[in-house]
């Protein structure tokens, strides 16, 4: 038996449906789902994604079942339209298009008008009783077909059209008749034979030739490129199916049109229609963003019927897929046809309003609508927007269409490849650009904004911006944009290449220069609603890493429910204290080192008090001091010379003391517990501290749950001595100030060895939280400020796929934490275990610590967000304990 | 019921034997052992052991039950003899001497004589008809109860004793007769009187002092110390018993004397009888070294039939205890007594001469031979001898007894503490004393050799050096040791405090100045023979880590079976050579570089060429390039000038590369399989170089099995990816060349990700090579070049019990090699499996190495031999596979 390869749809029978979208692609499947909802969609059909897969398997070859099936779906297309392929009187047209399983918006090729030739142009010239109308589809077609088939640079037929304009002296399209078309169709066909390509005139032929070229652009560099941006993981894919469809016109004359419809608004997530169009024109003419299309709102004067049947069908479409709908239409001579419906990109605020109103419109549950936004979506739904102050005082040179919220400073460059270039060397740009296309996405992605002066806020250069949440203007008519003399012009302002602008998303404005950016404050509306519906499905914890009560504040207002990482050392570096600190180094007794620590103390209790009050009532991990003690003491010969003084030590002893203290292998080197074991004196002040601003905060009432981490245990008998210190010191100071504190002892684990005597520690510790940075760079034997070195080079060769430092390496680290949990758990099952390190806010990392079984992941305040609907995500995609090929 | 406490031997009755030695000490079960054996032991008891436990973990209180049962043997005692203790007509007098299960030589103290006072005195006058015999027993008893139950200083006795001498005019004791020993006596028990002591009279009370005394001294810091020295961990040991043996008297005249024996000579092996003796003696006067005894053979003459008895004894012993004896005797009257009877202590060589004698006597079995030798004696066999060509120049100063073999040179040093000082800041030192004493331990430990100018071949200095297998040479007589001065003087020549002197062990010659060592060559004679024992013995496999064809010599020398560790980088350091390697490094492209490493292929042939044709038939472990890049470029200003010079390129230009090889944690960056990663072409040069070298040696029908190993990975995928071009690049010369040679792919595990990943690894590899240096460092997140500044506060508060990097650390990073090799083994039954960490030449860690099952271990050369002996007494201790908790 053959493989079922062609799947139809029309007004007798449709073969596929909505949930085939892994073999029909999206596009294909929602075309055969409209069709079985009974909604106006031309007929055609779709060649699955495995004909796709087979290509590429087979060293570009179409299995030989193809054929029969295709041309029997042909047969069926012409049976059912009552028109013929190539036939001179009625001929059959059909577009051709890509599709895949998720969707790539421009990233695949389309071909319409398929089937014309010199004879079927006349066919649709009787057909349409419109030559000009034929002769523009045909020359259309020859030009798409040698651009996407054959490879014909798209410039030689805008040249060869503009001719014909400079000859009959007109500058538009709409200006040319038929018999300038023909003209154009003439010479379109020598451009072939410069190429010493032939254009078919046999429709079959056209076809074919159109079929391998969409599966051919499944592996060009923008399709492997965007794939590569959007995480496409090419082995979940087998590639792109092809739609043959019948073709209807936009572009018939004035009661014909095209649009793009959104059945919320994809900016901002409102419920109301939303879209433009373009009378007498067809669908590329408003994707393209080169005439500039009217409102929907504008077609219910047009054509109200019209407009009343498209709402409708938007109700209709929303509610059945149950997300927003992106639809493409089109009016042939006042009768409507959906072409397409999809999930609406949006932009991240948008994403977060429609989960939480389809909730509220109970169309989705929570689960659902925790999966429906992006965590990196959150994260820039937090990014900054410009200092109001600065904003006063910045230079406004302009306005286009607000494309894609957020606020975006940089130094503007011309091109996409400069902008990747200049972003890999850490510099800030914003890719200026008449307009986008397919090539600009690298530099897109890389820019810190994009700003056109071309399209609107359906056109590229909008629609990847949204996706990518990159700040976007648009269609920024008023500024020039010189690609010749690269500089821009706007309200008499003259600003070159790499000079400074401020592009602001939200209102569409741009600013000369460099505008100062801030963190919004908090969370509020539906973002608040989302997170807490997040909180509601995930199974983790969300703790925040907070130095200070300015960080604990913002954790607190993100959400974080405590503190799981509070690093002393960065208390030890104010003005006021760091001399303290360093007298404490060079002390040549431990009596000397107390006497300084003793001044340290009041500081620290007050660091402790001011991050309890904050977290009050949450637990608030305190990491006792971690680096070496080098990192505290001067380095240039200046500095050297002016602490010895302030310490009142010659320079050669200090010196000295600084010299003893350096490392060759820092990391490895001289911290952590180790440096509590041979100056117990240090891990006893912080301790106090600890203690007594718990106790005094307890005093006035409030409630305060810390816990005492050591760092880089690596051996049980390391933990038991500072734990026994620990505990004698808090038991003695609870017990003088006859309060009722709670507190816990718990450890960074983070050393390899730790991993492998989790069940030693774990039976001494409330509480093990996993430094997923130093575990990584142990683990690997990865210096984390020396990898730069060799790690594109693994990632290139696939050694690692990705970056272990951002995501946690499942396989190995990830094994040797399964280990010290197994070990830990063993002997204690009460124990709280959490990751600290920077995986905590890591989407991936997070979906890690939920399947592992963990309690709680720490992150830096501003990713709080991100990681409590990472967490939700995780676990509505896996019930925690499901056994997953991690 | 009470617990038994007191072991009871006499002719009617023996309660103890030999195999008690927990709960009797050596001596008890020793001394019961040979009354079984009906040899002439005076009769006795002993407190086990168990009472010194319970002293101790009591609080220093001896057990209720214990009083009954010892006045019960007391009485026994007195019964069996018909004397009576106390009596003043014929008094029973007993020794009180410690005796634990492992002899501890000077460390415990004794007392003899216990039972006199001013009563029995007259007892023992009338009993002996020797009044002057009694009384100097009572003084020396008196004396010796003050200075060890009571602390009273040795040196206020002495003075007294010499107030006597002075007083009478007359210079040794044997010139005092009755009446000065009563003077004596008197003056003694002024001073208890001075020092705030009272001497008892009542014997019982005399008993219970010392049998406390005894206990207490199981904890004084020289005993503490030597169970430290000698790795007698002490919660082994229950602690020390007390033996109350029946005094014998050597000192009751002519007809009466004290040695020492040996069945064997100590010091080479040699099968022949070997001892000393004085005549009128008591023992303490041998150890003491403070009278110069007269050989064994002497006794023949003076005493044929106690010579006859005696040695009969000795072989009766030697055979019955299956190892050589070390024997204390008495005659007393011409009655022989054996006081004691322990396996000797003996030199290096001689243990292993024994070991092999004994085997072929037929007494002893391989396995047992084995275990009789420590594996650091082997080493200490293999220790430097003086070279001949310098000895014939140097000033050879004066000669002593050969006491313990080797050669040492050091500066002098005339206190132990001094020794001890000195060695900790790395200094060479020679411990010179007049005698040495249980003070001097730590010092003579410390020390390269010692060297004293009185005592002899059985005086504390001798005994002690040869257990520590320190060169000594004792009894010097003819160098002067002038403590107050600092200073020697010998054969005209002065040699000051912290100069220089040098002295041969085997000889007994000293020399001025430092003489220059050397190694001795191979293995031979009874070394040989026993390590082929060991070979038979073990299931451990023996490699060497050599990187040049000299070592790999030495190494077969000593029975290594192929190569583990050929450290590549080595081989790039010639004058020739450094500077087509940094031509290397500083190369800007691929081609620059393959250019440069083009040149540095044919050295690379002729290296392994020579390690293959060393160890022709045996594998031969080559590891690709290991260190970063940095290594190999120069530091300093000036070096940089010279080589920018030499490369023709600018020092600017130079520089850069320099900074750019610059590493923050050298010890987990660019190094390893990630160079190899980076710039293929390097492995790539390698790989051609061994497998040309073996191809080149194949053709002149050499047997050549290279293993390549890569080192420091961590992902299965680094190893494929440098296998494949290893395996691509090496079956191509292979057939090119038509031979038929066959190589291994192998990896270094020694970051901890790989022990984890191991089955996959394992998979893939020929071979896995335990890195233990790197997996410690990696584990334990110990930077080899920095934890200096933390372990010994480590070590001292028992986290770690030894240094992680001498001895593996089986909990933690035994516990990663257990996963590496289950997981490697579940994967690929037929990985062969070793250690190459310095770790490979420890004994305690190759014993771990047979436990886990490892194939082979690898160590420098010089180790080999110690590998050989621990491997074997491994597996004469363990069953491999058999369950240890480690």
């Amino acid at each position: 038996m053959s493989k079922k390869y062609v799947y139809v749809w029309n007004n007798r029978r449709v073969e596929g449906n909505a949930k085939m979208k892994d073999i029909l692609g999206g596009k294909g499947a929602n075309l055969a789902e409209m069709a079985l909802l009974g909604l106006p969609v031309p007929p055609g059909f779709t060649i699955s994604t495995e004909v796709c897969k087979y290509y590429w398997d087979n060293g570009m070859k179409l299995p030989d079942d193809l054929k029969p099936a295709v041309e029997q779906a042909m047969h069926e297309l012409e049976e059912v339209l009552g028109k013929k392929f190539g036939d001179n009187d009625n001929p059959l047209l059909v577009s051709v298009r890509s599709g895949a399983a998720v969707s790539m918006p421009g990233m695949m090729d389309t071909i319409l008008n398929l089937g014309l030739n010199d004879v079927s142009v006349q066919g649709l010239a009787k057909q349409t009783n419109n030559e000009r109308f034929a002769w523009d589809s045909y020359r259309r077609f020859i030009q798409m077909f040698g651009d996407v088939s054959l490879e014909i640079p798209h410039a030689k037929f805008e040249e060869a059209l503009n001719k014909v304009k400079r000859e009959k002296g007109v500058k538009t399209d709409i200006e040319l008749d038929a018999e300038d078309f023909k003209k154009v169709v003439e010479l379109y066909k020598k451009i072939y034979q410069e190429e010493g390509k032939s254009f078919p005139q046999d429709p079959m032929e056209q076809l074919w030739i159109s079929i391998e070229a969409v599966f051919r652009s499944w592996n060009n560099p923008r399709a492997i490129k965007y794939r590569q941006i959007n995480k496409l993981d090419d082995k979940n894919f087998l590639g792109t199916a092809v739609n043959v469809v019948a073709m209807v016109f936009g572009n018939m004359g004035e009661d014909s049109g095209t649009g793009v419809v959104f059945t919320r608004d994809p900016s901002t997530g409102e419920k109301k229609y939303y879209g433009e169009f373009l009378m007498n024109a067809q669908g590329e003419d408003v994707v393209a963003g080169i005439r500039t299309p009217q409102p929907l709102d504008e077609l219910k004067n047009i054509m109200p019927d019209v407009y009343k049947e498209l709402t409708e069908i938007m109700d209709k479409l929303e509610h059945h897929f149950r997300d927003m709908q992106d639809i493409e239409f089109t009016v042939e001579r006042g009768k409507l046809y959906i072409l397409q419906t999809r999930n609406g990109k949006r932009t991240p605020a948008a994403a977060v309003k429609i989960a939480v109103d389809l909730v509220k419109e109970g169309l989705i549950n929570k689960q659902e609508a925790v999966m429906r936004v992006d965590p990196a979506d959150i994260e820039k739904l937090l990014h900054p927007v410009f200092d109001p102050e600065e904003l006063k005082r910045a230079q406004y040179i302009g306005k286009g269409l607000p494309a894609s919220p957020g606020a975006a400073t940089g130094k503007i460059v011309f091109s996409a490849e400069e902008a990747e270039e200049m972003a890999k060397k850490g510099e800030q740009v914003i890719l200026v650009r008449p307009e986008t296309s397919a090539e600009d996405v690298g530099g897109m992605n890389a820019a810190q904004g994009i700003l056109t002066n071309r399209g609107g806020m359906t056109s590229h250069a909008a629609v990847v911006a949204r996706g990518m949440g990159k700040t976007a203007v648009v269609g920024a008519e008023n500024i020039l944009i010189d690609l010749k003399n690269r500089l821009i012009k706007a309200n008499g302002v003259v600003i070159k290449d790499k000079e400074w602008i401020s592009i602001d998303g939200n209102e569409g404005k741009v600013y000369a220069g460099k505008v100062k950016t801030i963190r919004p404050e908090g969370l509020a509306g539906e973002l608040a609603t989302l997170l807490d519906y997040a909180d509601e499905v995930s199974d983790l914890g969300v703790r925040a890493n907070a130095d200070v009560p300015r960080d604990a504040k913002v954790a607190r207002e993100y959400g974080a429910q405590g503190i799981g990482l509070c690093r002393t050392e960065h208390m030890f570096f104010g003005p006021e204290r760091i001399n303290k600190m360093r007298r404490m180094i060079v002390s040549k007794s431990e009596e000397q080192r107390r006497k300084a620590l003793e001044e340290l103390l009041p500081y620290q209790i007050e660091d402790f008090k001011g991050l309890f009050k904050e977290m009050e009532g949450f637990s608030v991990t305190i990491r006792l001091l971690d680096p070496p003690l080098h990192e505290f003491v001067p380095e240039t010969d200046e500095q050297i010379k002016e602490l010895a003084k302030t310490l009142g030590i010659t320079e050669e002893e200090l010196r000295q003391t600084v010299k003893e203290l350096e490392e060759f292998n820092p990391m490895m080197g001289h911290r952590g517990v180790r440096v509590a074991i041979t100056y117990p004196e240090i891990a006893e002040m912080q301790t106090k501290a600890i203690l007594l601003a718990a106790i005094e905060l307890m005093k006035e009432g409030k409630k305060v749950h810390p816990e005492i981490m050591i760092p880089l245990v690596g051996n049980v008998k390391e933990f038991t001595i500072l734990k026994d210190s620990i505990t004698q010191i808090a038991d003695e100071l609870i017990k003088e100030h006859n309060v009722d504190l709670e507190y816990k002892v718990g450890t960074m684990i983070e050393v390899p060895r730790a991993c492998v005597v989790a069940d030693q520690i774990g039976e001494q510790a409330d509480f093990f939280s996993f430094g997923t940075n130093d575990l990584t760079q142990l683990g690997l034997g990865f210096s984390r400020d020396d990898y730069g070195k060799f790690i594109n080079d693994y990632i290139e060769k696939g050694i690692y796929e990705k970056d272990p430092f951002q995501h946690i390496d499942r396989e190995g680290v990830g094994k040797l934490i399964k280990i010290a949990l197994d070990g830990g758990r063993s002997t204690n099952p009460h124990l709280k275990v959490g990751i600290c390190g920077e995986h905590g806010g890591d989407p991936e990392s997070i979906e890690f610590a939920h399947l592992v079984g963990l309690d709680y992941v720490s992150c830096s305040p501003y990713r709080v967000p991100v990681a409590r609907l990472a967490a939700a995500q995780a676990a509505a995609k896996y019930k925690r304990g499901k056994k997953v090929n991690y």
